[in-house]
């Protein structure tokens, strides 16, 4: 009976939050462990499938690491990696397209179907979504198929959204040629949250979130403004895979994104608890 | 931690049910004591409230007794009654009209538009939403202004659904040359559920549910057939107020509801849980 | 045969009215004697039944001094009036919100619909209308739960002008605590014609109109400019009751609205001959 | 005094009319003397003005029976009648063409216009409005390009009538082969009111209705079954220029029109006063 | 074989114009011999036909020269003509305004719908299309019914071309009295081309464009100049029917028409060569 | 200046289609060889981008044969084909998944893009489009997954054409445990015509048609009935690859589809032939 009572309780409570934010939109990247381990992705995909019930429009924007070396490892084809990226020829990029755009993409929009909300699955070409450049190097490198966002035509992710549906994106784009490149997937989420002028950028990740000191899970950041992220970039404190996330929420900021946060995805429902209760986990990134 | 994931959980169970209902239409009955309990009518407005926020279309449809009395009484006129019902001249059914329509229906609106939502007050007059006329008693006795529904209008509720709002119902009936009637408010809420096609009609009240024998409280019937009812009825195991809320909920499903309840309004929470979960309280009458 | 000419050339002569106000919203405010004689009520009913079937969209607000004063003494409470306003405690507030919003505005709506126009009645709570505070006094006095506007909510009007129907206004307002206060009907009317942007507010009250003296009924002023109105609410020639009228046409003017009416209220047909021809009745105040 | 309460009387009275015939379509056939006299042409624009104010659908049909025969003078050709129908060779057509749909369409189309409402002319070519084929005599004589209605097709006059405008319409037809046709207009008038299931077709004519005798003005009839109308038009009862009239009538009644008049067009406001009272002017056919 | 693959390169070719065109409007000034030849009459027809179903937006405006003049024979008036005009007394302006709008404009649209596109014949008078005022001369003289054009109000045409009818107009204009004027055929072209902010203005005459030595016709000027335009009309270079050709391009030009055209109407296709190849057959005027 | 007027021509006799197919649902099977030439490839493409443009609405279906093949053979997996399917355990499945949904779709996608038109590439997944379930052996072997359709859900292809996306669907269904299949393309283009009640189901292959003798090129079959071709079917004259393109096509017809075509889509434009002319290439199977 009083497990009944704080049932509801839970419920009364997120109130709230559900009214904040009904029919705003959410750019919530998915990527690392939370993308690997089963029961961690069916938690993730659950909480969305929550989120879009109660009224949100939630995006998926997801990376796919692990099984694009996988895939690579296959065919035999062995990657190179320049300044931690990887070196995308020809056969490597189609690799990458078809497995971000034809496996990772078309599971996630399968779990999300399979709990009953409406998914649909697009990478950068469909619609034009994702125009895309070849990643000019500050040191002249050249890392093949590797690019950048030039432009978001939303279109169709607000067709879709309009309809009911979840995007689902595989961060591929085209270029103006019709060449398709490799992009970043925190920078396209940070693109889009922008383009969309979303309410939330939700960078799911592997680690707690940003700290003071890398070594000492005790100095997690739960705010960092702007200014201070820049110089932590500078001074090497936030560094790796970590920058490129940093400076979607960055980005988001300043083209209009109310709040972005950078979470452990590897804790089960993190994602649920960043919306629906002022718990304040991970770090929020502000201006 | 264990208790925020816990919390999820509770969120994550209530996706099916949230699914299932959403875009529906829900005649909420609401009297009797939950309605005198200050604490208990937040609590019954916190729920209301959250069922609009997940997606729902609640329609509240109240009576209001002992107020009605009050004021009566304040104004020195005494209520006779016959089988059970307020014999009912010009002077009481005017007070009846003010007390339902000008007090208790904008005290709820004030209270749902407190919590966030938006709710507008309306009585049968408004739209000429109910259109009654006076009750013919078996016996040839005459009750005044008591009434029974001849018609519902609902186009009315159908404008401010559509708009967003939760429509808050005081059981005042008109005649075709103007004259007001005091209604049953189950009656109504049954009514109403059968001219809105709703999902469910769900009759709050003051005891756990329909009792086998209803001096043995172990006798809760979960699922009464509507066959079962009326001989409950004919053999006096249902009597007095019950009869109404039973035959509101035969006449529903016997119109197109899916679903009747009859559930305890004394118990926090119970409209909650009845919609949210399976834990199956009250009695459900069914076909 | 000459009277059916006659007949057809009052329609004919309308037809420049009609063109002009099609689709434009006026506020009339309806209180005074013009609401206590049976003949007359209905007569001004049967004015704003027929502008809404004209292709106009009449918004009534009414107040409803007599009735409420008489269901205070049934009750054995007594008035004190502090500079011409009812000191209103709890108790008188109740009884004023019963009288307003469940009586006279459910009277008023019921003989709209009885002619075959769609009306629906609504005080301040319903949707949010009108969002009120306690009144502050020059001198400091306490006059309870009397308030003033201070905000106007207008989605719900718009909501029912959009479906065809006459919103029928009690002046009945709630605090951001959900208290409830009385309000003076002229202030709202004038509160809601500028906040609908109407094309008129017209105020029937109890007089012809104002007079440059007021003990000469040959004095009727038809046309007083704002300077004007505000000098005679200083010398006192404009004074008690007139003071909330005059003062709302001006709030109105200063705030969009095209044309303010005072008008005679105890002359049947004052409204439609005012909105219908150019007879120049009663006074207008202009900027 | 009275003079403005008798104003309103009669503004009042128009009430049940306004009411029960909001939003209806009506075909007016409009020709014969009525359309000679500049004083009746304007007090018919007039009345059909005031019509489209009050928030109904009049359509205008026209013939043009005397500017044709000028038009034809002037160009020195003389016209040969066949059982009281023009012989309508190549070069009469033209001018039947051009004085209809060029002519007296367009001077009524700039009368509406000038009134204050929106009207556009057409003829039964534009938009295919009305398919023609050659009328087969029963005797198989010739008459040229006199045509009878084959199919309407009137998805212009919903386009036009959606968007406020009064559609005037030449009764000229257009043939499978793109030839044109000269088609009684109140034939076509029938058509057109059983095309669009008008409320009612009204047909302004020379005489004051339909008499038991013909000679006897004070045997007018008021109301005519199709079965005795049939009768008369058999014994010679209901002749010549009558006939087209009340098979018009016969036709509308028997595809779902509701009602349908011949009324004296001489007679100033004779359509207002059909429209909005119940004096019973003229003759109505009934089924 | 090879015919059937050039086939498709044609189609294909013009996806590019398809493309850039769908859904503008385009004005098109139809008159001259192009009108009296009947196989060019069919051949122009066919093209706006086909714009038409390839997702474009033409309006034809047309004239009527020739017609005119053998109905005033035929009624055995002679035209004055002055600076190149008919001088248009009352009987001439109706055999104008028959000839226009009666004749030529319902032959035209009756061809379109032959070819199985909606089209709507109208003139300035339907829908208050052409508001004009009479002519004024620098001389002083009276051309009688000659009118200039005050205003364009295009919502007739805005609800034609929202539901796929091409409008074909009748150069007829009315005053504010109600009086008719004939106005010149380019001029209203160019002015409905402003007031639509029409894609393009094209302008089928018989000549093949503007020559920069009228006696030479090598000298075709393919490109002009609004101020060479300009220079052209003062030397003399572009003279008598040309002049209001070119002042109607530049009209167009200065208010917001994209690109104007005059082009040779004698040759079958020209105007589908003009839109949907790159060609560059004619004059363009430019800024 | 002949081919002027050719070019002219060829557009004229277009009309006729463009007429009669505009906005109709045109489901296209694309694949074979025509898939693996990048020349038709770019020339398929074109004659779909120009569909688009002329009104209707090409859906795209394809499969994607001789790339799965390739990549297949790049991860060292040999394929074993069974009764001419290919054995699918779940990493050649993986590999289908990829091929078709992340390169081919993506590529055609971006040609289309490329050419000016909306295309957005979708598989059976998304939306839940293609439910599917293993499919059943007559002889009970296990083909592992490959599957058969279950259910069409086409409300994704509904919202995507609403929006002018030409759809392009990889044939990938999804069965209700969320494990994929591969689906013959052929049988898709059939459901998804049927399913959309298509105007025309067009199946482009690598033969001109079906022959009545395979042997002999010159006994094509233009029109093939229902009746006609199960006998084929039986007696095997239609066999391999023919059999599901001719049972897609007798599926459609038999659920609403109004025609479908078996055609050579070796030859260039051979879409646009036999949509735009009456040239009749390839082989229609008809009821």
């Amino acid at each position: 009976m009083e497990e009944i009572m704080n049932r509801a309780q839970v419920l009364i409570e997120a109130i709230p939050y559900i009214r904040a934010f009904h029919g705003k939109t959410f750019v919530i990247k998915y990527g690392g462990h939370a993308m690997c381990d089963p029961e961690l992705k069916q938690s993730v995909m659950l909480d969305i499938t929550l989120l879009k019930y109660l009224g949100l429009n939630p995006i998926l924007v997801h990376g796919g690491g692990p099984e694009i070396t996988e895939m690579l490892g296959k065919i035999g084809k062995k990657s190179i990696r320049l300044h931690g990226q990887r070196v995308t020829d020809r056969e490597t990029m189609d690799v990458v397209n078809m497995v971000l755009a034809g496996k990772i993409n078309k599971e996630l929009v399968t779990m999300l179907n399979h709990f009953g909300v409406k998914a649909a699955g697009l990478s950068g070409q469909d619609g034009g979504l994702l125009i895309a450049a070849k990643k000019k190097m500050p040191g002249g490198e050249d890392l093949g198929f590797v690019g950048e966002v030039e432009h978001v035509n939303p279109e169709l992710l607000h067709t879709l959204l309009a309809k009911g549906y979840i995007p689902v994106v595989a961060t591929v784009g085209v270029g103006v040629e019709g060449e398709i490149y490799n992009i970043n997937a925190d920078t396209v989420a940070g693109e889009l949250a922008a383009a969309l002028q979303a309410e939330k950028l939700i960078i799911l990740t592997d680690v707690e979130g940003i700290y003071e000191d890398p070594a000492d899970s005790s100095t997690l950041i739960s705010k960092l403004k702007i200014a201070k992220a820049l110089e932590m970039i500078e001074d090497g404190r936030i560094d790796s895979g970590m920058i490129p996330k940093v400076q979607a929420c960055i980005y988001a900021l300043r083209h209009g994104v109310s709040r972005t946060h950078i979470i452990d995805g590897r804790r089960p429902h993190s994602l649920l608890l960043e919306v629906l209760t002022d718990k304040g986990i991970g770090s929020m990134v502000v201006e």
